[in-house]
C-alpha cells in the first residue's frame, strides 16, 4: 500500500452508543472518558446552540488543498462526521456551501476541521454544523494528495476513522470506536449523579464540604484568615 | 501568614457607585477612570449582550486545577464577581455550569476568568455571565494550593480583593475600590457630556472641528491636497 | 508633497459593479478575481448576519492614536467603507459609537479595521457594521499624524483607495477600482454556475465526478482500498 | 489496566537505523518518510548546531505538573529520548538541569517537549539537547497522575513510546519503529541524490529544467513576459 | 496628584541582597519566592548567556511612543533595571542605542520590556542587556503622557518601583522590596540543597525515590505494567 | 495578461544607493524613509549577525508549494535578494539548502519570507543569510501557479519587484525603488547626527534636555513628585 489512500469502509460504533454520547455533550463525554480525548479550544462551533455526534471519517490533506475532501464524500455514510486535517497549519476554507450540501446528500451529519470554513450564512442557514480553527473565504485548489480514513491528528488529538465525535458549544471530543460503550455508559451514569448534586448546590451548600476539600486544603497548608489590612 | 491563604472578608465599594458603574458601561468608566483598568482584548463575553457590574472576590489557582475556586465560593456576598487567575497561562475550564450553580446561589453576579469556561450552553441557559479568554470543555483537579482574595493580576490588570469589576460586550474593566466613587461620578458626567456631542455628530458636524483638531493637523504638518493622479 | 496627507477626493468604482460584488457575497467575489483579494481571517465582523459593500477611504494611522479617523470623516461620500490600519500592530479601540454616527451621517456604509471596535452593544442596536481583529474598550489619543487616502495594507492585502471592499460573515475582501466591473461580472456568471452545481450535488452526485477528479487521483498515485484490519 | 499507567518496558528501533537517521537529520528524514512526522514548528531546540536521534520513552503529564516526568526516568535506556506532553497547552518548565542529570545518568540523549524548559545555561553547559515549545522558570507540581509509554500527541504528531526521534535545528520528525529501517535506507539513498544535484545547481544549472517544471508551468497557465510598465 | 507622574526618588532592596538574587539566578529565585514573581515566558532575552539583578525603576508609556523613557532615565541609580510597559500591547521599539548609552551612563545594568527593542547588534556589542517581548525597529514618537515609577504590569506580573529585577536565559523574575532579603536568603539555601541532589542524581538514584514519590503515585492509581502488546 | 505571469526583466535602483542603505542599517534606514517601510517583527533573522542589502525579486506562492521559487532563480541577478510570499499564511519550508546554492549561483545576496525555511544548520554554514517568520522542515510541492515579480504583501508592507531590501538583526525593511536615492542620503545624514548625539549620552546629558522635552511634558500635565509614601 502506498503513501496516499483512500479507505472505502471502516468499522463504525454501535448507534446507541453514539446516541448517548450526544445526548451528554462534550463536556460530561470528556470526563466520563476520563478526562481524554478533548480537541484543543481553538477548534470553535461556527454555528452557536448545535450539537452533533458521529462516526469520524477522516481526511488528511495538503494545506490549500480540499481534493482529498471532495474524495471523501463517497465514504461517507448516514450519521458520519467529516474529520479534516492539513499536513501543516493552514486556515483556508477547506469546507463551504457546495461540500456541505453533498455531505449532506451522503448522510453527514456535520465536519470538524483544524484549518477553515466559509460560506457560513449559507451553512447556517441549511443547519449544516461545523466546527474549526477558522472562518475564510480563501480558495483551495484541487492538485495535491492525501488520505481518506486514515489516523490523523486533529486539534492535537488522535482521531481514527470510525471513532466517535461529539461535538457542541464546548468544543470537540473524540472517543475510541472500541471504548464508546463503555464511555457512553459512564455518561450516562456521570449525569444521573450531577443532578443531585445540582439541587444541593443550588440549595446553598458548598463544594468544599460535598467534595470533602477542607481536609485537602489544610493539609496543603491553606490558612484562613479573616481579613487584611487595608491596602 | 504563610504562601496561601483565603481571606474571608473584604472591604467592598459602595453599592451606589457600582450600580452607577454598571449604568456607565466598560467604555465609559475606563475613559472616566483615565483610561486606566482595562483588561486585554483576549478576556471575552461568554454570553453576548449582558452587562454586569460587582465586587471582585481575586482567586489565584494552579494551571488545570480549580480546587482554590470551590473554597472561594463561601467568601462571595451578594453582588460579588469572582477574577480567577492562574500562575501560569492556562485554557482549561476552570468554571461550569455546577460551580456557577454554587456561586449564584451565594450572591455571585458573574465570574471573569483568564483561562477557560466550560458548559456554555448551560451557563447562557441560567443566564450566569462569565467573561473569559477560551471556552474548553477540559476537566480540572482539585489537588493544588492558590489563595483567594488577594492581588492578582487577570489580562494584565492588576486586580485587588474589592475593587469593582465592570463588564460587558466590550470587555471588562477594573476600577480600585478607593477610587470607585469619583470614577462613578465622572463617568455620569461623562455621559451627558457624551449625549450633546451624539447630537451634533448625528448631525452632520464634524469631529476635526468639534474636538478642534484642525490647528493640530496643521502643527504636524499634515498636507491636504485635492487629488493623486491616478495609479 | 510631504509624509502625511489628505487626500480629499478619490475616483470610485461604478455603483453597479458595487451593488454586484455585494450581492455575490465575499467568497463568491473572491474567486471570480481568481482567487486574490482576501484579508486575513483575523478579521472578523462585530455583527454577525450583515454585509455591505462600497469604496473604500483608506487611513493610516499611529498605533493608540484616531486622529486620522476623525479626519477622514469629511473624506466620506454615501456608499464608502473607511478602512482603518495602524502602522503597527494594535488592538485599541479606533472606532466607537460616536465615531459611527458620525460616519453614518456622511454617508459610510461600514468599516473595517486591523485594530479593535468599542461601544459594539450600540454599534449592533444602530446596525453599523465592522469588521475587525479585535473588540477593545481601551481609549485612544488624538496626537500623532498619518495619512488619509493613501494605499495602505490591512490584514495582509494592499486597498488603494477607491478600490471595492465588500465584507460579510466570511471576512472580507478587497476588488482593485480598475477590475471591479470585469470582477463584478465574472462573480454574477460564477453565481449561476454554481447555482447548477448546488442541484446536481443535492442529488448526490459527486464531486468526484463533476469536478473530474478521478484521473487526478489516479495520477497522483492514490490508490483505493475496501478496509484496513482494525485495529 | 486503568487510566494511568508507567510501562516499564517498550521495543525500540534498531540502533543501526537510528543511526543512520540521525546521519540524515531532521530534513532528509521527514522527506524520506514520505513528507510526515514532522513536529509543528513552534518546537524548537534550546541549543543551537546539535542533533540527535534515538528512542522514544513518552510521558503524558497534567499540565504544571511533572511528577510523570519524574516516574518516567527509570524507563529510560542508553540511547532513548523523552518526549513530554501536557493533557492542555502550558508552557510551564518540566525540565530542568536536576532531571536533566538524572535522564543522562539513565542514559538519554536529550528531550522534547511541548511545554517549557528551564535552567537552560546549565542545560547548555552540560550538553544536553532538548525542544521545547517556550524557555520558562516556572515551576511545576508533583501531585497529578498520567502515563509513562502509551501514545501521546506532541507537537501535532502522534508519538508511540519506541518510536524513532530526530532532532536538529530544523525541528523534529517522528519515525514509526515499524518503519524505520526502510525509512533510514530511503534517507540514505536521497542524500547521495542530493550530492549530485547540489553540484549541478552550483554550477548555475537550474530547478526549473532540473525537475522539469516547465511542462508544468506550461500547463497551469504561467505566463512568461519580458517586463512590465513601470509603475 | 494628576494621573500622570513621574516619581523621582523611591526605596531600593539591599545592595547585599540584590547580589545573592543575582547569583541565584532566575529559576531559583522564582522557587525561593514561593514559585512567584516570573514574567510570562514570551519576555525573552536579546542578548543570551547575560545575567543581571537590579532595582526595578518602572515605566508606563502609551503604546508607539517613548517620550516617558527618555523622562525616566535621570530617575536611574547606579544597579537599576528599566522596566518599560505599555498601556496596550505594542511590538515598537521603545528602546534602542542611543537610549541603551544614556541608561548606561546613569547607572542602569539593564533593561525589561513588554514592547519591542531595536539596535540589538549595537546593544550586543556594548553589552548592555535587555529582554523584551519583539525584536522590531519600528520608531516611536515622543507625544503622549505617560508616567514613571508607579507600580505596573509587566509580563503579566505586578512590578512595584523599587522591586527586585532578576533576569538571565530562563527569563525575568520580579522580588517585591520588602521580601527581598528572605527570598535571597532562601535562594541560597536551595543552591546548597541542589548541590547534594545534584550529586546523587548522577550517581544515577532517582527523583522516585530522593523526592519520596512512590506512595503518592500508588496513591493516585498508577499502575506499573510491564509491557504492552505491540501495536 | 492572465492571471500567474513570470516577469523577466525588473528595473533595478541604482547599487550606489543599495550600498549606503546597507551600510546604515534596518533601524536607521526606517527612519530616514520617515518610519515606514518595516516588515512586522514576526519575521526574523535565522542567522544572527548579519545584513544585506539588495534588489527585491519577488514571489507569490502558494501555501505548501515552492513551484514558483523554482521559477525566480533565472530572474535573478547579482545583488537581489528574494522575497517569497504565500497566498494566507504558512510555515511549511519554502527554502533550503538546494535553493539556496541555486540562489547564490545566480547572484541572490539572500531571502525573505513570509513562510518558513529548512536546512538551517547549512545555510549557517554557506553563510546564506534569510530572514523567515518560521523554521520548518515541513516539504512542500510544486503543484500549483503563482507569480514571480509583481507587487506582493510581506510582513505587512507592500513589496514591488526592483524595491530595496534591507535586512539584519533588526528585522527587515522595504524601501521603495523611486525614493531609495533619497532615503539613502537621509540614512547618511541622520548616522552623522547621531554620531554627536551618542557623544552627549554617553556624556550623561539627558535626551529631555537635548530633544527639548521638558516642555512637553508640562504641556501633557505631567507632575514631577519627589517620593511616594512607602506601599
Amino acid at each position: 500500500v502506498g503513501n496516499h489512500v483512500v479507505v472505502r469502509n471502516i468499522e463504525r460504533a454501535e448507534p446507541a452508543s453514539v446516541e448517548k454520547l450526544e445526548r451528554a455533550g462534550v463536556a460530561t463525554v470528556h470526563e466520563a472518558a476520563g478526562r481524554s480525548g478533548l480537541l484543543d479550544p481553538t477548534i470553535r462551533p461556527v454555528i452557536a446552540g448545535t450539537r452533533v455526534a458521529g462516526t469520524a471519517v477522516t481526511v488528511a490533506s495538503h494545506p490549500g488543498d480540499n481534493l482529498m475532501v471532495h474524495l471523501a464524500v463517497e465514504c461517507l455514510r448516514t450519521g458520519d462526521v467529516l474529520v479534516v486535517t492539513t499536513t501543516s497549519a493552514s486556515t483556508d476554507g477547506m469546507i463551504g456551501e457546495l461540500l456541505a450540501i453533498s455531505m449532506s446528500a451522503h448522510g453527514a451529519r456535520g465536519a470538524v476541521t483544524q484549518a477553515g470554513v466559509r460560506d457560513v450564512a449559507e451553512l447556517r442557514e441549511m443547519r449544516f454544523p461545523v466546527w474549526s480553527r477558522a472562518i475564510s473565504a480563501q480558495g483551495t485548489v484541487k492538485m495535491s494528495p492525501g488520505s481518506v480514513n486514515v489516523p490523523v491528528v486533529c486539534g492535537g488529538q488522535l482521531v481514527n476513522p470510525g471513532d466517535v465525535i461529539v461535538a457542541d458549544d464546548d468544543g470537540v471530543v473524540c472517543v475510541p470506536r472500541v471504548t464508546a460503550a463503555a464511555t457512553a455508559d459512564a455518561a450516562m451514569r456521570r449525569i444521573d449523579r450531577e443532578s443531585d448534586m445540582r439541587a444541593r448546590l443550588a440549595d446553598g451548600q458548598l463544594g468544599a464540604d460535598l467534595y470533602n476539600l477542607r481536609g485537602r486544603a489544610a493539609d496543603l497548608g491553606i490558612e484562613y484568615i479573616d481579613a487584611v489590612v487595608d491596602r
